[in-house]
């Protein structure tokens, strides 16, 4: 089930003890979708008065993939700029089930220790952030489901990749761009090569990902698989 | 992407040579579901010139989902009903990859010869009618993506089976009842229960499919597979 | 089971009201392939007093496989040659679970779509064809089984494919040779790179093909593939 | 790579503004498992004095694996008990991948917003809490492998269930008992049969997630699920 | 592709200083299957010269599949009865992914481990017998395909099993039945329950089976697995 | 559970009438691990006992991998040196359920040929090798779980592959080296691409394994497979 220009009412983690029926955000949509009716809203309205009287409030929540393979200051720089425009946001580390690959060196749970430490050391509050990793299925006419079945709803993604952008706009999502970082240094890809370089990667990345990195020998890690026979 | 109560324009196999624009019957809904608008509805509005320059016509299409091990008579009832619903009707064999098995001794090439054989026997038009095998995703979260990756556009689903219902329904689909036929004969499970027992299962199907049953031994592999130790 | 130079025993769909026993079509084999006597040639032979009473047909049936990315003039040439050598031809959908990829733009449904248009079109008699959607199973050494359990029976296979035509030889299937046609023009990877160069693709493939690739907004789908960074 | 009773390295949610170097709490095992020195020990080793100089602090981190279907008080009381004997939690919401079946009918993502909520609503300082969806694999010789590579490094795990007790302990962990509550009630299946019966389940969880799964009509889906003839 | 009742000309592990050319064992088949010339046979007879000068020999080979779950006497007794009608056996340890389950608790190496210490102690010479593990695939329409890549070619199955009977015949195999043995005393089931309720199982399979369960902790897993919620 | 300097008691193939224990090889391993004490160890103990009055003895157990596509001379002198330095040998023939692709042409079963051919064509002990087709799992945060699964236990792992060394590091097993051979010579790609250009070959395999790809007519489809469009 598709949730695209209609509220959400669910406990929000941002202050628990001032619960109250808040309007939308308005999203000022780059999309020309239109509010449609569908079953979920019908549930939802029948469940709004119980809901107000309970002080829940709507929440506005955006969804952002990556793979993160490893989380650098783009990412970064990303997360922020759609929490201005959301109550909440989900963050999909994509490709959970793959580590130790050339292109994809770290498990989703080293990579869920550095989205944590990342939003912890640039103060960005957290609680209005949901962390889940999403196992990759490879059929892509699933795959907007499957990232639905995981995750809290949603109702925007912020996205510049032209697949994703493309996938949840056919499945009727309302999708935005985020602002263009200085690509050339703000990729994950770059980010490995100047590790496999012996170059100074660490100024590319959130010094707690530095330092995680450095903890679980990472760089060595992504050396070895940069000299792997063996492909994925 | 969903479609709900919108029409969908492609040639029809009905009547090449009488093309014309037409009203989708009136499908008397038992569902709330109301019109939308959504993307696949602005490209097909976008399209409208055109296609009406064109000659196509609009389709109501619906689906229906079946095992088929092996096809019966309820099975033919329901289709024969359906299609006095929709201009065309999506019989999808479902869990097309299993064969001998116990519960699904027959493979989806198989069924896909009943199917045929019963609808040319009972002088269904099936230039009306598309038999589509769909392999099981066991994620329920993705099968209605599955099963739209795999058919043409529909916008009813026919179905008296509680999970086939509900989930078409969360995705927000038009899904109606077929009138109830006698469950006690009519099941496939009935049928291979019959076959075991030696019993006279040949009446429950159309006589195409029992010479075909008959053809490829089907008996004795129902037989078998009912003797083994093996699960699936 | 494998069906080499014997007859497979079926109702046909071209012409239900003049069954007869026909003899099969002089295949002219390119494969040294020997007549062979197995199990399913003793069933059949069991069979047949039945099956001359009831009418039946033999049919020499074929086997073409696609993966109709999209399903361009090539194709319907291939089918048109096939189609005069046997009395029957399957039409594998190769690859039917993707779809969204770069190599790989449409869908099962969309890609049956196009093979069906495109046969109205060309005044091809589809009552002769089966048009089958095919999953990929990645072990090769499974391929050919699992093909033969989506289709009716087949007993000649059509290729130029070096590697479909090794793995249906292997397994003791007669494998014929298509003319050869101008290959620059007419393949599906060439096709969608004049879609991604906004060149004269349309005059590739099937008018009807055509529309319905613009219906969809395919075009558009295949340059944002094109311009991701995500692999499949 | 297994930890067994060493001390990991990392920031915690806890306090960001008190970092220190803390002794791991005695955990008091009931297990036999000695130190051990091993790859990762040595990387850590290594590492501790550019840890200390930054303040890092050691966690003794713990692990609860639940399918969650639905979240109830049982779960609750768990994740309490586990919060006393470690540092932090690790909640694996298990069988992520599986939803509307008879025994799983809600999705991951539902699942999330179940224990999140709980946790909120009991006051539990979930800050102490990572949620971690994890799909199963069905080849229990990877399970805890793939546990292991979905969520952050854990050193003890919490469980009473045979199978989740035997696999962790061959791969070498340390393995404590949860306080027994009463079986009977507080138990998933418990749960969904009082739904069925239109009982008075809604006492059995936290009052936030039967508000939860009012709000999405769960139900409805759970009786919906109860009735079909669908095998998962 | 499938070999029926022809010859295989390879190394033979039996008596590796005098390799001559041997006429296979008269197989006393029970199947119907006759003789048949395909694309192997004619591969192998174009190599014949080569053959003959190179001393190769002629081998008939044997398959005997099992889970093993534990190995027991009559699993024992069955390959000495194979042995003696072939000059070579294909051991297949099938459902190899599976352990750690209430019906499959072994991992299959160690089910590797009890077959050939069973072969040992037993004086059976191993060295015409070949153990592979294979792992299902649980598509039954591919499984033959599956178990003739893994494994040395073969001409001929023993089985008693339905289901292994059935697939093997269809797909043109000499599938011979095996002696019965005492069915309610030998089979993995019984020894499992055995061992559950603290039975006299060790009698019950070969002694050093016995000692390796016991070296595993074997009888405490099956123990465990019994009284897991957990469902495979 | 993971092995690292711990010894292993069960059955040595060796040689059965001499059974007694022996102290393990020293393996003057280039690893830091140090002794552990875990569970399996501490089963092993208790059983010690019985184990010596048994005669059992202790076996140093070395684990090789190669997918063998085609085995040649550098992977026999590897399995060579390994056999120097351990009392057994467990050879993985991995990526086991591919075959009839441009770079894994031969199916696990024919590999097990070759291996087995050409061991003994070098009087190699065979018997103090197990050989043991292992499928891929994709996830390599699984994969040493995968072989731990699959195998005997062993103790040492032979690598110079740097994913295969870290992966088995990261689990904490003691990894050597081999001596290196001539890399540009002695790969399975420079063979399969001297097939290709039908240059001599067959001088860098063994000979059994260049006369048993003559048989299976490999060049023609390593030929065929080098022509093909597919992708795998």
């Amino acid at each position: 089930m598709k949730n695209k220009g209609d509220t959400l009412f669910f406990f929000t983690r941002k202050n628990k003890s001032q619960l109250k029926l808040q309007k939308p955000k308005n999203l000022n949509s780059n999309s020309n979708s239109q509010p449609q009716t569908n079953l979920r809203t019908q549930i939802i309205k029948a469940a709004e008065p119980n809901l107000k009287a309970g002080k829940d409030i709507v929440v506005n929540r955006g969804l952002y993939v990556g793979r993160f393979q490893p989380f650098h200051i783009g990412h970064l720089d990303a997360i922020k700029y759609a929490l201005e425009n959301v109550d909440e946001l989900v963050v999909v580390i994509g490709s959970a089930q793959y580590s130790h690959n050339r292109n994809d060196p770290f498990t989703a749970g080293e990579r869920l220790m550095m989205v944590h430490n990342a939003l912890l050391e640039a103060d960005v509050d957290f609680l209005k952030v949901w962390i889940v990793p999403v196992p990759d299925v490879h059929l892509h006419m699933l795959w907007v489901s499957a990232v639905e079945g995981y995750t809290p709803k949603f109702n925007v993604v912020f996205s510049n990749e032209p697949l994703t952008r493309r996938l949840f706009m056919e499945a009727g999502y309302v999708v935005k761009n985020l602002p263009l970082f200085d690509r050339k240094l703000y990729t994950s890809t770059h980010v490995r090569e100047k590790m496999i370089q012996d170059g100074s990667w660490s100024e590319l990345v959130p010094k707690s990902v530095a330092k995680f990195i450095d903890q679980i020998d990472g760089v060595n890690r992504v050396r070895d698989l940069a000299r792997t026979d063996k492909v994925t």
